[in-house]
């Protein structure tokens, strides 16, 4: 019992690299992603006819991610994310992932993390389709065709958040495998 | 070692009562809410003007959750929910808990699904607070001061997903304490 204790959760092998490399992986993604999102914007032009008898008045619209609810709750949750993947990477390296409870924390931890972004991902991907489709039945008209750009960027933003996503339920993966096979 | 094994994930004291407990509470509340969401129907009439110089005609609308991508995904993100969470309750008590192999894919199972689900209400929490509020940037008008019934059961459908949610963390969360005690 002393020894497995000493032993604890670091292999000091193929696991604990594959976590560190995959941490890694998830830091840099939801950066991207929250930067790529969060420096979206872009203006054009539409022509708006206010008084029929006139001709159409050129006006320019801007989008950004602070117009949509969906998108600010993408920026923030991947800045969390970000954040929150440094802090564990430093404990997981101070401790050597040798420290149980540590390492439980850290895994429930990154199990919160993941709930946040595939929910906000969910979020701006709804509101994503509809951009590009619309929905007929309640009169929303897709708005990607005028914010072809705009919406590019939420795309490239959405694929690197599921990415990360991923990468942190695969972490959850790694410890359950990790604890389990030393029970 | 050999002991260990035998002793395996079963408790058969507090943590796997509690596991037992948080599962059928899962099963209950997918299994509502997909029905919630399923059935929620809102037909009312709205005035239409064809011709400005006719007067407006009543047409009916009906609102229901087919119209909606994201609510379709909610509905059967739920009904896979709910049938994985029957399966992993037989399994659970057919092996009483014992054989790790087991315990290990569910909780890697209950993982996903937990993903999943999460994902399923960020994507219809965003439509329903566009339907409510509406958006003015991208002139998506608000819904839900015609569908006031239809939006109070998408609602009710969200609030009972998302504690179904909320319970499979807790499901995974409790799998991950009841292995690492025995490290």
């Amino acid at each position: 019992m002393e020894m497995q204790n000493k032993v604890g959760i670091n292999h000091g092998g193929r696991l604990r690299r594959s976590d560190l490399a995959v941490r890694v992986l998830a830091l840099v993604l939801t950066l991207a992603a929250a930067v790529v999102l969060g420096v979206n914007r872009q203006t054009t032009t539409v022509s708006v006819t206010i008084v029929p008898s006139l001709p159409p008045v050129n006006l320019p619209v801007t989008a950004k991610w602070l117009h949509m609810s969906a998108f600010v709750y993408l920026v923030i949750t991947n800045a969390i994310a970000c954040f929150y993947t440094a802090v564990s990477l430093i404990l997981t390296l101070a401790t050597k992932g040798g420290i149980k409870k540590v390492s439980m924390i850290v895994t429930v931890l990154d199990l919160v993390v993941m709930a946040l972004l595939f929910s906000a991902i969910g979020a701006s991907g709804a509101v994503g389709l509809i951009g590009y489709q619309g929905n007929s039945h309640v009169q929303w008209q897709k708005v990607c065709n005028v914010f072809d750009k705009f919406c590019h960027q939420v795309t490239g933003a959405l694929v690197l958040s599921f990415i990360a996503a991923v990468a942190y339920l695969l972490l959850v993966v790694l410890a359950i495998f990790n604890v389990y096979k030393k029970l």
